[in-house]
C-alpha cells in the first residue's frame, strides 16, 4: 500500500505546476474552488502526501539555503492572495511552518502605512525580498494595488490601471536577480466565505479574525473577481505565472502549495557547496583540541 | 500507560523553570551537560513529550498573538546562546518551528556590520525587539557583546565591563514595556563539541557549516567558561533570569526550552480578546449576503 501511495503521488507530482497555472485568458469562473486539480485522492490522502512532502521540500529548503552560503545568488518568493478567509493564514501556519523558519522570511502585508503611502507603490514590496537562499512569502502583495485598490478607486483609474505594466517589469527584475517567483491565488466559492464567517462568528476563540468589513466587501465579491481576473490576463508571465489553487478544501489548497514549492524547489536543484578549506587538514587540527 | 505519561509529564512541568535556573553564583562548571535536570525519562519519551508540548505552546502562541489584535501590548523575548555547535540552529528548527511563523520573528545576530558598529551595541538589538503579540526569538544577542568580545578583547576591558550594568538597565526597560524575558543558555562540553565538528568535516552535506575559526576557537574554550559565569552572575536578574540548558543531549536540549516557552507562556495567560462589535448583529447581516 504504501508503494501504490507513492506512485500515485509521483504520478501527480510533477502535474501540479500544470495543472494550476493561469495563463492569460485562463476564465476563473470556470474553475470550481471545490475541485482538486493534479490529485485524485481524498482528504485522508491529501494530508499523507501533505505529511510526505514535508521531508523533502525541507531538505530542498536546505540546500537552497547551504548554497548562498557558498555564494549562490537564488532564492524563492511565494505570492500568496485570496479573498478573506480563503486560508491565507493556513498556508503560512501549516506549508510554511513545515520548513526551517530560519530559511524562511514572511511579509504580511496590510493597509500601507502613512510613510508608505508617501511612496511609489513597489516601495514596500522591494524592502520585502528574500535574501539569496531565502524563501520569501508575501501574505498579501502587490496584488492589492491592482485588488482592493481597482474595486475601491482608492486611487484614480489612470493610476491602478498603470500599475499592471509596472508589476510585470518589477517581477523581470526580480526574476533577472535570480528569485524563483511562485504566485498564487486561493480561490473560494462566496458561499464557502460565508460558512468560515459564521464559524469566526460563532466561536468566541475565532471573533479576533473577524471584522464587520468583511461582510461589507461581500458586495464587491464579483468586482473582486473581475480584477483577479484582470490580474491573470495583465500579469500572468512566463516568468512569474500565477497559479490558482482551488481552496474550498483547505487541505487540498495547503497540499497545492506545497507541491508547487517543491516543483519549483526541484526546478532549481539546490547543490550543497564545496568545502574552501582542506577537510583532512582540519580533521586533524580538531583532533589535536 | 497514556495516563502515565500525562501525569509524568505534569509532574516535572512546573519545575523547569526551576530546575533550569541560574541565579548569581550558580557554578556553570558544576552542572553536567549531559544530565537532564527536571525530566526522568529517556530520548523517546522526551521526544515524545515535545511532541505532546507542541499543541499546546501553539495554542498559547495564538491566545497572544489573538490578545494584541484587542490591544494587549505582551510579548515574549527568547534569547538563544551558546557555544559553537550547541544546537542553536536545531532550537529555530525543532522548537520555535513547531510553532505559528506567523507570530514569531526570529533575528540572527552575526558580527556587527560597518553600519551596526557606528551604533551603541544595543541599537541594533533594540530594533529587533517583538512586537506585541509576538514571541521574539534571538538566534545570538547582546551577550555576545560580553562573549566574544571579552575573550577576545574587542573592545578596551573598560568598555565591555560597562555592558552588564547596561544590559540590566536595558532589560528592565524591555520588561517593563510587557516583554517577558527568557534567556537560555545551551550549556555543551568541549568533548561533545569536538565530535559535532568532527561530524560536519565527514559530511559533506555539513561543509557549509564549518568555519576553520571554529577550531581556533576551542582553545579559548576556559575562557569562553569564564565569560559565561560572568553573565550569569551579572545578569541573570529577577526580570530576566538565565537558564542554563544542558545540551549534549539534542532531545533534552528542545525539550527543555519548548517546557520553558510553555512554562512562562502559561504564566503570561493570554486571553482571547472580547468581540468590539454585536455578534448577533453581524451573524444576522451576514446571513442576508
Amino acid at each position: 500500500m504504501a508503494k501504490d501511495k507513492k506512485s500515485a503521488k509521483k504520478s501527480s507530482a510533477a502535474s501540479f505546476s500544470e495543472a494550476l497555472r493561469a495563463d492569460p485568458g485562463t476564465d476563473l469562473a470556470s474553475i470550481d474552488p471545490r475541485s482538486t486539480p493534479g490529485f485524485d485522492g481524498d482528504k485522508e490522502a491529501g494530508q499523507a502526501a501533505l505529511a510526505e512532502l514535508t521531508d523533502v521540500v525541507s531538505d530542498l529548503q536546505e540546500r537552497l539555503f547551504a548554497e548562498s552560503k557558498g555564494g549562490g545568488v537564488r532564492s524563492v518568493l511565494l505570492v500568496v492572495q485570496g479573498m478573506d478567509t480563503a486560508g491565507k493564514g493556513g498556508i503560512m501556519r501549516h506549508v510554511v511552518g513545515a520548513v526551517d523558519p530560519q530559511g524562511v522570511d514572511i511579509t504580511s502585508f496590510k493597509a500601507p502605512t502613512a510613510e508608505e503611502r508617501k511612496h511609489p507603490f513597489l516601495w514596500r514590496i522591494r524592502k520585502a525580498l528574500p535574501e539569496p537562499g531565502m524563501i520569501g512569502v508575501f501574505d498579501r502583495s502587490h496584488y492589492e494595488d491592482v485588488l482592493i485598490v481597482r474595486v475601491h478607486d482608492l486611487v484614480p483609474r489612470a493610476q491602478w490601471s498603470r500599475r499592471y505594466g509596472q508589476i510585470n517589469t518589477f517581477e523581470e527584475s526580480v526574476a533577472d536577480k535570480g528569485t524563483t517567483i511562485i504566485k498564487v491565488m486561493l480561490h473560494i466559492s462566496k458561499d464557502e466565505q460565508k460558512s468560515r464567517l459564521t464559524e469566526r462568528l460563532e466561536r468566541p476563540d475565532k471573533h479576533w479574525k473577524f471584522n464587520p468589513g468583511d461582510i461589507d466587501e461581500r458586495e464587491h465579491w464579483a468586482d473582486y473577481q473581475e480584477a483577479y481576473q484582470a490580474v491573470i490576463d495583465k500579469c500572468s508571465t512566463d516568468v512569474a505565472p500565477w497559479y490558482v489553487v482551488p481552496a474550498d478544501r483547505k487541505w487540498f489548497a495547503r497540499l497545492a502549495v506545497m507541491q508547487l514549492l517543491k516543483e519549483h524547489l526541484e526546478q532549481l536543484d539546490p547543490q550543497w557547496p564545496v568545502a574552501d578549506f582542506d577537510v583532512a587538514a582540519e580533521l586533524k587540527r580538531l583532533k589535536k583540541t
